[in-house]
């Protein structure tokens, strides 16, 4: 295998510390580049000791340069703030390397949609058409064929994946979705805040930005309205869990036909995801936990019928880190480069 | 203040537990008799360590036994497994105590569903209507007259205190409630099984019982149905956090008249629940925390309009052990013994 | 009981956190004052929701200020980083307040050895000789005739009490004594900092400043070397826990006769510990946990004699913010005012 | 690379989890037969769930047979109790096959202090001569030539890693070593007991078997001996810590010669350890955490000197799971087949 080289642009968040994680376990793609205003000049090793004797250790944190970035990457992970991403994206693009943003500044097709939600300008709105939503299971084509791809959100990549078999499917309502979310705190980011403490957040739970508040709201709409064919309205609700990493979410949908049974529906998910290496639906009567999927690309897909109330409950759990964030990355890189999608990408979950 | 004397069947537990602490700190009320068959002949402090020096350390752990607790008990405290508790509650009505169940055993008032529910005969339905449904902002007044009180389960109360402002005023419709609720460890008991182990619960997060399969379903639904005065049907979904205490529910409901705003709603609840000791309004845009009810009486609320939607989301959060189970028991052996509700529980939030 | 006024200078931190805490269960003091430059305009219970609807939730949040605090309170508690302690406590006394400091400004009786560990100048030295060291047990007489009493650091409550008895028997050397501390991460303060993080500290444990480099080394040192009657020098190693609450000091002695049973120690442990309140030694063969002494000012004592290598292992429990910092602070309020010491501390470990 | 077929007898606890967790990553292993009585039946996929869709998942759960795995398997790891381990073990080795023994059973050389400490009989004495010690840094040779391994005890592999470069320098003296040692609760098991439940554990923090009451006394002694060339006693104290995965040991020693510097003494640990894949000496004035080394088979190591007691302290992180036991096992399994030792192995800690 030819080795591929990557540059990482934001290296002192939980994404940016995840991707590094990852890449060293990669075969293929070596970590050339890291970059950090506030780190810069200290080896990648010694900023995160964890990473001392390991691939990728030795690189020294520079500051961010998209020109010093076209020499020397094949690809460049964003893993900086939305807004900022935009311009180096942009700047990157120009010099000819391929970019995958894990900020939102891509997510949305509608650059309007976008101001509302984000409160600032689109400024690259041209880039918009070619940027592709890197959800490998559905989008894996444009993806190998993109040079910019829009790294999914966590949460949305939690639902989406939940409900792709039930829409696909015909089973469920486009109307009264309900989606209540919980996540681990890596999720909050690595922002130095009371609210983020130790104290503050351990034996603790509590719901934020519910009641439709969350940005992510529209990305889960925009995709859920794709699949639905027609325009979905959900009720987005996000929680904060005393854990590190994972999402899980219980999604409160309406049956079409209220006499469907489990059995159908279980065989229907069944079938859509058959061979999926990541989604995995679990036998009838189980449910999943955060737990069974920590520091992976697994997707686990519980359901229940509420036959009194006539809904069908997904549960689906991801690690918001890995799947919802750095891990797909590095999926939709494998793409872009021609490589097998789960390219250093096949760990098992840590358990316990 | 004369002193009343009470027992407490049932040491071993988390319930049990969490009233021998109680105990600690009440005025008017002193621990004559704890009981457990496992544990009969060891103090009470040399059980539970963190007992010792304090009132209740000296008791010696006996074999329950209804006429030794007549003998000695103005009002015995069950806190056994149902069906257990139905037994032991008619002995020890029919030799003159007082007594507070924390089972389910006489929680609904049709032996009926508690049969369906429960899977097991109940064998003294001839208690059920002197029963009172202990949650002391509903039921005070039955309460102070009774000699038998049903504690209620700790999901219902969190859900019934959350939802009693909105039936009260006539915001919201009795059907297509769904409750999401996630409580933590403590609520599933003190018996050795893997599955409540350490290295299984921290770090994850899961369902269980989803799709109405909760047995505390019929208890949330007796009680809304009385609200709404109408036949209520709720979604109840049950979550485990990894936290030693709390419940935090999240519920979906939907506005009766589309157009109501977050002023009135909060309005109504504040014009509810003014004056209660216990049940917290949150200011308009808060929303609750389960630490800040920790080891306490309160139940803290939170609301948020998702207008997108046209759904009221109510959040409420209690201390599962406390306000769920046995702090809620003491308050309703306050009133049966014509003390003042609160004697005992003035207690301020373990924080952090 | 007249009801004794009190303030409050320093309420962000995790020790202003707890003295409101404590104060909601004090009989006979009132919270009139609270300071806080950042978050001055508030009330403590808009600040702080867990305290909402107690006794102190309505007290506004004002900058600090010596005057007004003469004004309106008899005593005040000082929550404030050294050095900006030393200045306050100076003023407040001179206005004729009493004053609990609760930082290390008045703990060494050397202002050289203060300036030498702490990097500051000690402007108030004058103050040196009057300040009582306010451990109760040892030093309740000075503090109940003090006005300024300088409240111990956590880790050296926890090792002082520990071996006061084994040199009151005169058991052990002064020579080879370590202790090797393990500390909730409440001790390492609410400031927002990377490293204090969730994510950074849970699920892991780590030591700092070991090797004589912790601050607390030579007040540790001061107090043994009283005990002893000759220098004492203590190899103190702190450590950092993934609990929020708790301190459990390991301390490896020499027992002066080797041949000095269990049974002896213990002996001589539990004479000199009778008819304490709040430090219990335990039985022969138990260890204590930080969970037992949760929120209150017990403190536990397990002994452990390890012949093959003539050690006495003395193994301590407190919880930091209550015994280590707060509580003690006001069971030393308490004397000050000629109140029993235990006034509002009779509290429950909250267990589980 | 030829298949090397692997079975694993004793699949329930947490190092058969953790076996077939690294199995999943092995590239020249397939595990072929997973014996548990009481799960006999099921497939490891379906009792593992965060197993589904990986490598080992089919493999159906049997009742422990010597003889038919001779006839599948190359090599056998047993994660059983000890005593049980040392019956299959001889029952393997007579069939042909190649074992890892993680229990207890092989590692002391000395069969009568074995049954000293385990309070049972050896009654397969003639198997200990050949067993290796399989500590791969020390006897990988040895390792390399065996059909029987003892697999080290998490304890003392990171006190006995963390001392061979003192010892190896002739830094230390044999005298008067204390091992102050932290373990995660994944140490105590997977046995549904109460005092391993998540609500006992959680927020806590404790001591046990301390003074030498525990069974990895002599282990340690026993290598610890052998690299000073003469009788070392040491001190050990284990606590619990409340986290998944982890051991650190805080070890105190004395300095042959009082004067060394820890320059020297890094430089020392430098040197021995220069060229390790999995043991990494920190830089200077840094310490290591649990979580660098999580899931891994590093042994970070610190370093500190207290020039006012004379002592070198030294400090080393492992994961107790992988390190501890494991993975270590699969590293000498690897030494065993002729594979480099780090095969599957070189695996990134997960963070955070």
């Amino acid at each position: 295998m030819k080795t591929i080289t990557v540059g990482l642009i934001g290296v002192t968040g939980y994404t940016g510390m995840e991707l590094t994680r990852l890449l060293v376990s990669h075969p293929a793609m070596r970590l050339v580049m890291a970059c950090s205003r506030a780190e810069a000049g200290k080896k990648l090793g010694e900023h995160y000791p964890f990473l001392a004797n390991q691939p990728g250790a030795d690189v020294v944190i520079t500051p961010p340069d998209a020109k010093a970035a076209a020499a020397l990457c094949d690809l460049v992970f964003l893993a900086v703030p939305h807004k900022a991403a935009m311009e180096l994206a942009a700047e990157l693009l120009e010099a000819g390397v391929k970019v995958v943003d894990l900020s939102a500044d891509f997510r949305l097709h509608d650059a309007k949609v976008y101001e509302e939600w984000y409160g600032v300008e689109h400024t690259r709105q041209h880039l918009l058409p070619e940027a592709a939503y890197g959800l490998p299971e559905l989008y894996a084509e444009q993806t190998a064929q993109a040079r910019l791809v829009a790294n999914p959100g966590c949460y949305p990549s939690s639902i989406i994946l939940a409900l792709h078999a039930a829409f696909a499917h015909d089973l469920i309502q486009a109307e009264d979705i309900i989606a209540d979310s919980k996540s681990g705190t890596t999720g909050a980011g690595r922002k130095a805040t009371v609210s983020s403490l130790y104290c503050e957040v351990v034996d603790s739970f509590r719901a934020y930005n519910i009641g439709g508040k969350h940005r992510h709201t529209p990305e889960i709409e925009q995709e859920l309205s794709r699949m639905a064919g027609k325009e979905v309205i959900v009720s987005f609700n996000p929680h904060l869990l005393p854990i590190n990493r994972g999402i899980l979410s219980t999604i409160y949908t309406k049956l079409k036909d209220p006499a469907t049974t489990l059995d159908a529906v279980h065989q229907a998910y069944c079938q859509t995801w058959q061979g999926s290496q990541w989604v995995r639906v679990l036998p009838k009567g189980k449910l999943p936990e955060t737990r069974n999927v920590r520091g992976t690309m697994f997707c686990d897909i519980g359901l229940a019928l509420d036959q009194r109330t006539g809904r069908l409950i997904v549960v689906s759990a991801i690690d918001n880190l890995c799947r919802g964030a750095s891990g797909q990355a590095l999926a939709n890189a494998n793409l872009m480069c021609g490589l097998p999608v789960s390219t250093g990408l096949l760990l098992a979950p840590l358990m316990p």
